[in-house]
């Protein structure tokens, strides 16, 4: 008999920020197959006799390609398992979810999507501040400093205007191209800015700059992968809050 | 003894979708303000003699204005309470956490924020589809239909280009001004629009439709609030996946 798959949220970080249907998953797999940046704690919930697969990524070492992946989840259901592939965050924001939906369904074989928490919700739960603020920031823009090899670098400054909160995953690296490109945009370098990293475990450190200061305000507060950017530009911003007052 | 405050969320409908931590907080619970929208299971977690009241909003109904909230949350945690502010979703995404946050510091009072799964999460695993498609979709831009009263509308065509993929919440209202105010910015009328109403919910409705048909196929498809509406620009969008092949 075929098993089936679930794509499972682990959440951003913490362990009790995993959903009650994600551990419910996790109790009834027979196999999980887990990237980094899961809390060890979630993979305690597990049966004793489930069998757990590390399958990268660890920053600067290989990890397994999306092809093998897919070849091995699918493999294992097909062999009647049911599986849990387990991913941090949200399965569904930058998780390579449709590879593995693509690949299930290619083959017959049932696959469930259980969302979770993603990294911009505890990053803002860390600053205690919500993402949207009724007023100032009418929409959230989640986007990504890494894109696919061979596509072009993020077009940064089409992707904040007033009223944007824009949460940045993966692009502690980007962050001085960023500037550059949004600072020749005409966005004020005043624009206030806020890094988390690893939000929710005890490892977390954020920071509170502006534009103009960013990535050296991140190497101070030693903001290292997994980090999330903000970049908040109000609706009505007043001269004092977002352009200098005086030539810089 | 002061108490404290938990800006709590309750995930997208589903009572499963709560985070372990969600459910520790609504068990020690003195009192809890909750929300429309949220699932009666999920009070049923709370100790028999936690206070439960209901804050509003019934769609068309009168529901507390948010300073009565405010007040409220405020003085029961100064008469000691532990106090439990549930909101359906993520409280930092159009939660209205901030003007909470700020009546509790004002007051010295305790206030975590417990993040949840957002409704674009939720709905996005109703529709078996990841929010951000590798290669097609590199940012995720979530927005409300319904700004404060007295904001101009959104301006609709700004949130949108090649590559996004724009999740509208509480937008069922504003899908006609929409779709008239994206066509006039040019944007394709062939462009997929999917909608899920009541996501994760025995009384969830989706529909798949284009950009050009999408209040009609609301109307069809029995969409209404509480709703979410993807609009997905491909990066590389081929004329014939984007482009009308005949004019209209």
């Amino acid at each position: 008999m075929t098993g089936s798959i679930a794509l499972v949220g682990a959440g951003p970080g913490a362990a009790d920020l995993l959903t009650l249907r994600a551990l419910n998953r996790i109790k009834a797999a027979d196999v999980i197959y887990y990237d980094r940046l899961i809390d060890p704690q979630i993979l305690e919930f597990a049966r004793p006799d489930t069998e757990r697969v590390f399958t990268g990524k660890h920053v600067g070492a290989h990890s397994w390609p999306q092809e093998r992946i897919c070849t091995v989840i699918v493999a294992a259901a097909l062999a009647g398992k049911r599986v849990v592939r387990l991913k941090s965050g949200d399965p569904g924001v930058f998780g390579r979810a449709t590879e593995e939906l693509d690949a299930a369904r290619a083959h017959g074989i049932e696959i469930e999507l259980v969302p979770g928490v993603t990294a911009a919700s505890a990053a803002a739960v860390s600053l205690g501040r919500a993402l949207t603020e009724r007023g100032q920031t009418d929409h959230l823009v989640i986007a990504t400093g890494t894109c696919k090899p061979g596509d072009p670098p993020p077009d940064w400054a089409a992707l904040i205007r007033p009223g944007t909160v824009l949460a940045l995953y993966m692009a502690v690296r980007a962050a001085r191209d960023m500037r550059a490109a949004l600072l020749a945009a005409g966005v004020p370098s005043s624009l206030e800015v806020q890094a988390v990293s690893e939000a929710t475990t005890p490892r977390e450190r954020a920071i509170t700059t502006t534009l103009a200061h960013l990535p050296e305000a991140m190497e101070t507060g030693r903001i290292s992968n997994p980090a999330i950017l903000f970049l908040r530009w109000p609706k009505q911003a007043q001269p004092a809050q977002i352009l200098p007052l005086v030539a810089e």
